[in-house]
């Protein structure tokens, strides 16, 4: 089977089980990544207070956290969801927004990642932070590091922290720590548009849902959402017909189209 | 009269009026909401701090109080608006997102109901959770009981609630418990954009503004709005561009449009 | 050199600084103040909690503080933010959102208005109602005031607060109590997407970063935003076209369309 076959078999099993994805995520993804799971064939909801974060992880399929617009009542209502998910065995996501901007914020995120999350999802300066590793300064939530040097970063991230991490960049990369998997696929239109790789944390959520192996949910998440953002960056106007444009080609994805994308390596 | 012949006389009026709507809603539907009203024609606010969530909503002309992404801060600026509303008997819509998916969920939806909303907005299982029916569980946000199986149940809450009771679904209801009518007119991929329902409470508003009779101005909301909708999917390349057409139809919306889509009995 | 060609080199200067802009706005106006600052050429940032709010101001180029939906809590990450960007002399900018609303709000923005913003940006009654002037209620988020009566206002709220003014209407205003600009181009279907103010408030926050005289800086990036404006909405179906055009316009400005469309008078 080829590498655009095995996406197709998990991006079926997405729409077939459309998982019930809990988000936690920022004020500025929620309307994106609510968008990106129903036009993908998943199930979203937005839920943070610490009232009822943890009772409605445990009927969810899986628990995505992002800490963009952070705030410490916004943090106890995402320790809780990511302790319910732990407990009972659910796959979670972080996505460490802007780790390294403030200390504030790198603190949170070192919390968080030791709570066992199932995959961290970031670009190369927020993973690089995480690890405490260079001299790098996050400048906001973008990455001033190429995501190829973060490329070792990651895997002894993935080590420390006994789990998946997915780092973004012209070439993305997913790894376990010991083995680390290239998905190409991007363009440079795409970071035009706020929020796309909050998008995609929440599209690994779905992935990671289906009970496939996390190094190849997330693997063929990256792939998935990759191969649409390529097709609605062609033709586009500009990045407000490329948002448009995204959640029109998730919602067709179909096998001949990962067919002409999907290059993981 | 033609039914669509008397949506349109209502839309004028909500056109000619402007109604200014004060919404108290969730994160995610913020943007479509406010987008939705400005572009029916009418004017939105989002103001929801108890500081001012009272004095705001004397000077609306309706409130819509939406609680998708609950926290107990809110749930005070909520109760203060609501109880102005009533004090000055403004039109207010309690939209009650994900009734029955937690405890707290439920607890405050059903709080928030018994402050007298002129009309409650949901999907069946919102509408049941509410009425403490069934066995069926919400999933998330989303409905996983039929509109038509809570047509019953949702007579049974206008009457028990002395409010009107609107519930979406293939069909919509619109109940004041003894009379009930449907209104047709939906689209599939609708249920793939985010925040649709939380928009259609807030359209609902603006025609409970304009003072007619709560069970008819619901009607004609849903109807008006469903028009849009089902126009808007028609030639929608996916979701993406259904959310974008479904605001440039309710801007355009007139009477031949209406004459070719409205369908209340 | 013409206006238009000054507005070139501005705006030439935002895409090759990339300044990183620290927004704190309001939940309606995040998704398009990002999109639109991204689109132009800018990175922004939206960070608010007092936690991190200071730290955060002293490491971006501009900070932009919109009190749209207002909160205690918020208000205190605000006031941090722009002592901070006061103490290191970072340009910032105040959108008192509302202002006139409620009680609550106009204290607010007064209180923040005394900490010395490099500009204040709003509609004509919003400055008026901070300047205490006229019997005008504002009404929500509307102007109810032509922003032509407002020119006066504006110049003398410029004066009282020792920062430039910009005031939005059918023709823009931009005065430092002194020199008053007027800025032309502008379409009355913007009034009928939300947040579009907001935005601008922010693409101004951009402009300020490169260091320019704050007069110019704020005249420079009203026209270049109206030009991105007036070449979305001709064409444009509707509102929701109309959002989506105006980020892929400000992705494409380009001197040919400044040349066009500018008129600083």
């Amino acid at each position: 089977m080829t590498n655009a076959a095995a996406v197709w078999v998990s991006l079926r099993k997405v729409r077939e089980m459309r998982p019930l994805v809990h988000n936690i995520t920022n004020f500025v993804a929620m309307d994106l990544s609510a968008n990106t799971l129903l036009a993908l064939g998943a199930a979203p909801a937005m839920i943070h207070a610490v009232e009822e974060a943890a009772e409605f992880a445990r009927i969810s399929s899986a628990v995505v956290i992002n800490i963009g617009t952070l705030s410490p009542a916004w943090v106890t209502g995402m320790r809780s969801a990511a302790a319910a998910a732990r407990e009972t065995r659910r796959p979670w996501v972080l996505d460490p927004v802007g780790c390294g901007a403030t200390g504030y914020r790198t603190g949170v995120a070192r919390d968080l990642a030791a709570l066992t999350p199932t995959l961290i999802r970031g670009n190369a300066s927020e993973i690089m932070a995480l690890a405490g590793a260079g001299a790098t300064r996050t400048r906001g939530v973008d990455s001033t590091d190429s995501s190829d040097a973060a490329r070792t970063i990651a895997a002894e991230v993935a080590s420390d922290y006994g789990c998946i991490v997915g780092v973004t960049g012209e070439v993305d990369y997913v790894t376990d720590g010991s083995r680390t998997l290239a998905v190409h696929g991007s363009d440079a239109m795409l970071t035009r548009v706020t929020a796309t790789g909050c998008a995609l944390s929440a599209v690994c959520g779905a992935f990671l849902a289906t009970g496939q192996d996390p190094l190849t949910a997330t693997a063929h998440a990256f792939a998935a959402f990759g191969a649409a953002g390529v097709r609605a960056a062609r033709g586009a106007d500009g990045p407000g017909s490329l948002r448009v444009r995204l959640l029109d080609e998730l919602y067709r994805l179909d096998e001949a189209a990962l067919e002409a994308e999907v290059r993981i390596a």
